[in-house]
């Protein structure tokens, strides 16, 4: 039986600033039918950014978690942007530094399920000063050493998806001696 | 100035299968107001389940996606449900084994920025044969071992969200010896 679905009708339910949702109608694998509720998104990108052994992080409230989560430096891609321009931009926003050099982590979907989201990870070393203020965002940056990020991580104090992902990441790549 | 967002008024937008969708009016910690699109979820759980040094996964189509997926076993909480109650049903359905322990490795919130979802992430090693069926789920079980699981995840291979989260503490934790 091939893992697959048609989808054989679609209804839109909302547009939104940040994501859209509709339900789709499916034939299943058996020849059933179902519906599946999907949120289309247009991507992100998030940059575990690490200066003098340092990690820069950014304190935010989350409303959909009513509290403030210590997450990496993160944000939409705007239109016309490539993920790469956007993590210079969302650091130069966020941290006030521009990335001087910048590697891939990995591409990680937080909820597949039901969400097409894809945030690109990455890692950069070394920066400028270059700041860039948005006057959109309310958040408080944060300099943690990193072995006390890697404790912290260890102990799952680093709740926010893409940030668990881009540390897991780097200290499995790290304690291989591939970083 | 406080990291906090006042809510002051709610639209809501859909209630789903899984998940709801609400618009916030909102006031932002310099007095002017906004609006956040928030999408309520009911929680879900994961299983990194490792017989024998074999990791067991789940291949699944992803609609939203609109592929394949290789996922640790996971699924929705139901009504009445603990985490830990849930992971058994899921492993018993997913890939047939019933965990006789199990660890809590930590809790993963994918997309905080819209999303109330919580996954907690659990790590489960000793297995009794007690398979449930679900009539409802179409996917195909897979065994990969252990040291090719490392491999195929530092080369970012694992794009699911849970996944990847999972498996970065597991090998983070490892290679400092803690497990």
């Amino acid at each position: 039986m091939k893992l697959f679905e048609k989808t054989i009708g679609t209804t839109e339910i909302f547009n939104g600033h940040i994501l859209n949702l509709r339900v789709d109608d499916v034939e299943l694998p058996d020849g059933s039918f179902s519906k599946r509720e999907i949120v289309s998104h247009k991507g992100a990108v998030a940059v575990l950014a690490i200066k003098d052994n340092q990690v820069l992080f950014v304190n935010q409230y989350r409303i959909a978690m009513q509290k403030v989560l210590t997450e990496i430096p993160a944000g939409l891609i705007d239109p016309g942007e490539n993920p790469e321009e956007t993590a210079i931009r969302e650091c130069r926003e966020e941290i006030g530094y521009r990335p001087l050099n910048m590697f891939k982590l990995g591409v990680f979907l937080p909820t597949p399920g039901y969400c097409s989201e894809i945030i690109t990870l990455f890692c950069a070393t070394e920066f400028a000063n270059d700041p860039k203020k948005n006057p959109d965002e309310f958040l408080r940056t944060m300099k943690i050493p990193l072995r006390t990020v890697k404790a912290l991580y260890l102990n799952g104090l680093f709740t926010d998806g893409k940030t668990a992902a881009a540390l897991g990441y780097y200290f499995s790549l790290t304690s291989m001696g591939l970083l």
